[in-house]
């Protein structure tokens, strides 16, 4: 598995059809459209300029919005994973 | 629903005759022109140097004008909403 | 009305002919030339990153220079405003 | 008169004549030639991230050195004067 | 051998064989496909505005993956080697 | 005389054959050649973001090497100066 | 000689000989090439915000690996210089 470093996430990309289970459709207009995907592992979290280490507000399992290109792909046993920086990811869905 | 991370808000954008109602328009310039809508949900604010989370100055309910170009457009069931920073929204209509 | 957020300020602009009697003219030149005009609200200030609010050097009624292609318009019953940053505001008429 | 906001000073540029007297002539080369004038008016001070606001280091009176192609300029009773940031004086002569 | 300063961390490409091995592949897609590797040596770490050292969070040993484009090759003993800083290691092989 | 703000210095060129003289000579390559001078007037410093105003590390009749681009041209009495920030002086001839 | 200032080096670069008797050579890759050279003079280091000088992690005499493009070039008694940065060091050989 990855570990990832500080601010960073793994987030499993999920395909179209769950994306419609769960009700919620990105539209297709001139805007960036997000992605939707569920976290897999987060980092330690971002370092402040005072030291303190600032807990990525999110967990393993969590189901996300993220910005659609951003972060780095990578396979693990034939698995696609998506490698993101937490203020990449727009929000929770619940 | 979406739980918006950090300072970002997710807004209803609302149409053009609610718009009139309130007795704002937008006019026809060659600047920016601001877009309204409602918040429907707000993060836990943007985090200081020091640590400090900051509370958004914003709350469900809240008629807003936003930057038009701003945001990521997302749909819940056939309901279409922005992702917005906090410092995409101008101001707050009252 | 509106109530901008942070550090944005709500100027009504003022037309040439109030410019011409108060004494200033802004000149015609290739430099960015200024525009008059007269808040009406004001933000609650920028927040420093020691977590200090600082409030806006401006109270309604104060007339001020604006740098011109600065702000985003707005039409509130018929009249137009602009909301700016304290940053765009260059200084008051005293 | 106009109170500068923040960092800004209000300059009275100087004809040629005048730069000429004080034995200080911009020569004509290929580097950007600064341009004399004399302070006016100035702010209260630019405000560090502590809260701590720094008086401006010029005083009403003060014959300065300027980036000639900084400042917006402004015309008042039929006078041209610049606003500028305190950062856009070179230096003091004296 | 190399220490690396601050930030730094040297790091030893891994063949292409070895990633199979392990069951991580880089798929061949638009993104920005990152590359694994073993560090080496870390350097002393980043030096925070306090005047806090942090502490790199790797050590020699570590399989990472780092983005494709990121640091300065180096050749020692006919081995090639990589230089990177701590923000270009997207996260560890576990 | 100039009186130089916070980081600035005002630096007299020196001729070529006073460079030869001290053994130093700029050589003729594709990177950007240094030039020298002598100080004469430094700042009172650069402003620290915690309010603390830092001596600039050099004195009048200093010989300096400086970035050849940098720098604003002024003549005073005939003699042609540079102003320029600390950061634009690379070392001392000692 | 040279005394670099704040948090500057001097760098004396090493011929392709000498490379080689170290066992270290820089291959011949599309990403940027870092060159080898020795140490001569260490500035006084970098201030960090909170007024705290931070002394440059590096001896004359240390061997090091820099970025082929970075510095100013200098000719002292015939032999050539480099002026550079430290964060243009990539590391030390040992």
């Amino acid at each position: 598995m990855i570990r990832p470093l500080g601010d960073r996430v793994v987030v499993k990309p999920l395909p179209s059809e769950e994306v419609t289970k769960s009700g919620i459709v990105l539209p297709d207009t001139a805007k960036e459209k997000p992605q939707q995907g569920e976290v897999v592992a987060v980092g330690s979290g971002r370092l402040l300029d005072n030291g303190q280490r600032v807990a990525i507000d999110l967990k393993a399992g969590d189901k996300v919005l993220f910005s659609k290109y951003a972060g780095n792909d990578i396979k693990i046993d034939e698995v696609e994973y998506l490698i993101l920086r937490e203020m990449d990811i727009l929000g929770v869905i619940e």
